[in-house]
């Protein structure tokens, strides 16, 4: 009983500072909860006036950054030696260097994206086979919203280290279209009717001379190439189409067909038995 | 037998402590037990409410935490001196962080994937070749069930890595089909058929508007293209096989029909002989 | 001669030592392969009640552990200083570190895959190429049994890191065909056929709605897909097979033909010689 | 009151110097901030005059680098020690070169396409699956303009480790094209048409020889290689579709037809029922 | 002259003492030399007549040990220091180590599979696309004699970082083959034809009920696919003739035929003119 | 004003001697610059007289080697403290080494590539999927001519470590060629025409045997190997050509056709309704 | 002028010395490369004559050792302090360890091919998609003269981590020919055929009998599997052509004949109309 006393008489001292320890870590984590938030709502409203990307990504760069220091705060008050945890680690360091080693690139990959700007907001963006516009970047990932409206979510470190092609650059582009006339048909004529064709398509940007021209002899028929330059960007799929439905047109009333496949048969014995 | 007695006299306290010791070692042992059950059934319990994936996660990382912690209290209270086993292991550390490169990788892949939260429970993702949707988040791997019910069962270390497609984010889903009619159709009579198939879609957002266009010429087929959205993305599979039967029945009531192959035949010779 | 005698004065007792020596390692030799062999059989009966996977698994473990403490003791007896020996090891440490990765990712790939149990024994999994039961995991490998009874061994860092899709964790499985008719044919008539074959077969699960509609066109057919829910896992390819045998028996009923390849064909001219 | 009354009298001198430091701080920027955007300007016209990469390079390095240093030089100000941070940071070194390895690879690699030179601004050059003109190199990437107009961004590490072909290096260019005619055609007959065409185009450059030959049997034609040298290497595409054409058009003269596919027919069985 | 002779006087006992060195190294040289063709020899011939590839591989690794020994022996005993070497060797250890890094994982892969034995002399393994008889295991290599004889040499890392398929493990072996016949057949007619076909064929185990079912709508023909288990491992090739070739005989005595390609034509214009 | 004075007194000869450095400075660059174009210009001209690939690679190496000896000289005349900076350059030299790696494999490569020599300039060379000339090697690449006068770049780098396959190492080629004829013709025949034709080349080496024989039975047609050796290896294509072209006439002299494809029909139903 | 005289006063004896020095490098370099010229042709010479292989690579390494040497030797001579240099290179150890990585890696597997001998001169090898025969092993390349005559130079590293297939290990080699006959043919009938033409090939080795069956239900055919082993191993290419061009024959004297393509057709409907 004696020494239960004794035990509570040096152990009280210690509860009451341990409680003082507690609160003081519970105050800072408010404070530092609190700074993160107002980090990513006020840092994000005032850059994002000028431009939306970078507002976001320093936000949230800065959110989680007021975390690990408040993290970080909160252990050394409670006596936690952050030095000898980091000395400990500092043995398992190659193994924690080899697996965040992709991460710490996709973090890095945020940064020089967000520098060198390859790409803005919106702008559409081809990488390998994806293809969407740009909703914007974090700090892992970036995240491009593809045509059909799917999500595509790219870790930095992928879109950094490819070869991307930006298509909202350029103010025109270039549309190629392949296609098949018998050979019968004389390439003079076939190229004026879509001469013709593309004269009258006022979205075709005609300060660029467009090609037409064989390119091939097909298996069945002789190819043409059509090359002409769309005024505006954000249609051209159906600029595309039009000059498509145009030309099959056209086509048609000069009564040229499209050819189909040709066979020359050699009827070597025709036997004539019923089963 | 003197000997023997002396090796007693100085070998019982010793296995007097020995006994103690494999006491205490068994008492921290169900001690440990017992809270690393407590903290997965609590804590997932108490996560879970607000959030299933951070709470299944939480309480796998807390109750194995807790697991290697007990150990090596037990065998430090045994008296093996973890420092120099961690010395010892120094020398292989590169060796060690070679073979668990992938396995650290994948923990802090989970890290990232609950922090960052590109996808949640439930959401429809497609990761390569694998489409499904996503059960839970663990220490090391990702569950997705997929539509035939398989479970994949997938390293976070690849997932996070991977170019995520997150089919659940958006609430409309564009549908693309590319069918063919034959060179003699009419392309505005074509169109105008379509087009009433699917102002009678009542799932169709018509919104957004569709495309219905020629979009290239096929070996015996003109080859439209369609484009609507769905309003709902859950059964995106079901309102387009809809389109694909409302137009085949659209199609028929005015006798236009699916194009067969086309050939053009020269016949050079025929041998009439009978075997 | 009096040189030699004084040779053996000297050499006779380090001799006798050296037999002495000799015959304590022979002893710890014996000793450790019987307890090796002991952990090997004991083990594994005792834990391979509870699971067979983790009772091999763990007595593998245990015995080649068991070996190298024989063998470093047996050398240690021998004079042999290990410690150097590590020493010496470790400027050659990253050659080896390098040259042991692989073998070391399996080793911890195999304690991974026995505490996350992403598979049990017997289940059917499917790893890029590979399909089959689970038969076992050892230290190095898992064993995958496949469908023609040939034994796949697979190293277990292949296995930790792949993506594993496991058959046996649902309790239904997805079947789903698809078929082509002609486009002649009546989708709702088919569509009834393909319901009614469906409701007589008591093995599939329709407390899941199947799905029949058409999906696509085809180059000479209208092509219908089927999905349809087994009620059992296991026979999942026999329940398939009855559904086409069904389709194909109810389709002839109603006289629908399967669509042979359908072509229109010009002929342009026919010269009649014979040769 | 008096506690804060000395708080204020220790405070304030520290207030005051920290005020006077930020205003220093604000000055070293704004000074770096100018200095950075002269380089910019000022460097790039200086050498752009001579050569327009070299001058894009060294602008965006040396404002880098200025800016760089000033934000060193401000937290040194502020009493920030970069050298322990930097020890900090050695600790995590291996991580942080691993994580941006790729980017200072790319870094590197623009200095040495600088350097070197394997192509200079508006050569076209191809680099894998990506054609087009060279835009401009910098820090990191690589800008080609791709025929469409679209702009791919590569990084320079992809550049300089890759087997680039460059276009415009030479000022002549081989065109390789095969055709098929019909196996009863006369080899020299066709060779003597082919030779009128390549000697009526005068963008052909006959210093060179010609070669026209049979090179291979096909399937239903004999196949002819034709390779010519084109004088002007900018329109090459032009010259190919000129010969391509000119060769229809004479071989049209000649009656010489493009072979279509031939097939040898023996009907087993005739059977003349009617449905 | 004096000199030299003085250089004679100081030069001939060294002179001396090297002839004695090389004498001794000579010596040793010898001993070595036939040591390591002893161990070669007698160890293959003991323990090879247990296992022969462990007493190959054993042999192997003994002699080439022992001639490295007798090397280091000798460069000691001319003087030469080879800790100093050792040394030096350690600055360029790292690039030495990252040579290395594939023979010595090859040489580990050796022991591995000598430990492991995934698989034994003249079982029948499948590696990637090499298939054939284990020859044996040596330090580097795993042989393989393929079916046409050739001899496949892998170094020992491919084979142990491989998926192996040991094809003698199991007693059975599954044959699975698909064929079709024409849409008009029976499908219990064809059943019981083939299950007619396999009760007569006495290699076939019946024990597990071979599995004959419609699986598929071909093209042009309706696929069974036929599952029987073969009885003895070593002639699974010729089973599955012989199940092909009773299969064939059995079909024509029905007079059930192979269903040849299938065409629908639809003549559109049939023009009647000769050249 | 004192205070300004003061300055300048202490100011002043710092100045002067800063400007003394500056001379001195630009005394050593110019020597420096004149130095490394000499090395460049005179040992490309002495070397190249018996080795011009040699030369090359020797004069850029040696220009380059005095360019960075310059530079150094220069920062040390100025007081920059090299060692120091190397020693800051340590604590990056991880992530520098990894940066550079390729680089320096390139380098690396360069002067192997000069030390083996696999191939020579002018060489014909085939590395993966370019073929062209050897044109030289510079300090990072190869730079190969393609037979389309295109230039290829590629580093050392990719060079050194492929397989790289030399034309032009030897003075014979054997030319391989395949083709059918039909099923009738006689093999024996058909090989007298084709030792007919070989005979009468006179650029066919006929020092070793000629091989002609059937080597498949084809689709449609009996598929024959010719393997020749041509004389001279530089117009290798051109034989080939001539080959094939005699074949040609020849077996149209012995009126031996080219197979077209073959096929046997049987004619279910001919149903004969007028649309 | 005085100081130019105690200049010269100074200067004169270093001048002297300096050329004493380069005297003496002259002497070392022409010795050097006496010795390393005599080390490659003598030895070569020497062991050439049991081991071509072994002569060459044993000459060419110490040629080349005996350079270095030479060098580092003049540069210690010219006073340059190799120490040091290696020290300063220790810094850069890690670039350069990378950098030469692939290069020592080939070095180290000339040595494993030169001890291991998986392939000897002149055997035929096949290393993916190489085959030839080995002309010889240097320090860095394995060089292999291909079929065509085009020599293939591979680096030792690409070979010694490669699957080998060593073509001359064995004397015997199997011939497989899958070819297909109409299915009416009676399948004994073909394997008697097929018997006769092995039995009068005296080439084949009748030691193991051959296999001759049915193998699979083709398309158009049934498909005969024939596996025939070859005396000698040297000629298999011409024994199989002997195999097929005498079934051909034997085929042809019993009318059998290669099955063409076989369809049957429904005419639909048959329009006569005249265009």
């Amino acid at each position: 009983m004696n020494r239960f006393l004794d035990f509570l008489e040096i152990a009280l001292p210690f509860t009451e500072s341990f409680f003082l320890l507690l609160l003081k870590a519970g105050f800072i984590f408010v404070v530092g909860l609190f700074l993160a938030h107002f980090a990513r709502k006020k840092i994000a409203k005032v850059i994002s006036k000028k431009d939306e990307i970078l507002g976001n990504f320093t936000s949230q760069v800065a959110s989680i950054a007021i975390l690990i220091i408040t993290i970080v705060t909160i252990l050394a008050n409670l006596g936690v030696q952050i030095g000898s945890i980091l000395a400990v680690l500092g043995t398992a360091g190659v193994a924690i260097a080899l697996a965040l080693k992709d991460s710490l690139s996709s973090i890095a990959g945020g940064i020089i994206l967000i520098v060198l700007r390859p790409f803005r907001k919106n702008d559409t963006i081809e990488l390998g086979s994806i293809t969407g516009n740009v909703e914007g970047i974090n700090l892992f990932n970036t995240m491009i919203r593809m045509p059909d409206d799917k999500l595509a979510i790219l870790p930095n470190r992928n879109v950094v280290n490819a070869n991307i092609i930006n298509c909202t650059d350029s103010h025109k582009r270039r549309i190629e279209w392949v296609f098949g006339v018998k050979y019968d048909n004389d390439i003079e004529e076939i190229r004026n009717i879509i001469k013709d064709v593309i004269a009258k398509m006022d979205k075709v940007d005609l300060s660029i001379a467009p090609f037409i021209g064989v390119t091939d002899f097909g298996q069945n028929s002789l190819n043409f190439t059509i090359r002409i330059w769309a005024k505006l960007q954000d249609n051209v799929f159906g600029i595309r189409s039009e000059l498509i439905e145009n030309t099959k047109i056209a086509l048609d009333k000069k009564n040229i067909q499209i050819p189909p496949q040709k066979l020359d048969i050699t009827i070597l014995s025709q036997i004539k038995d019923e089963k």
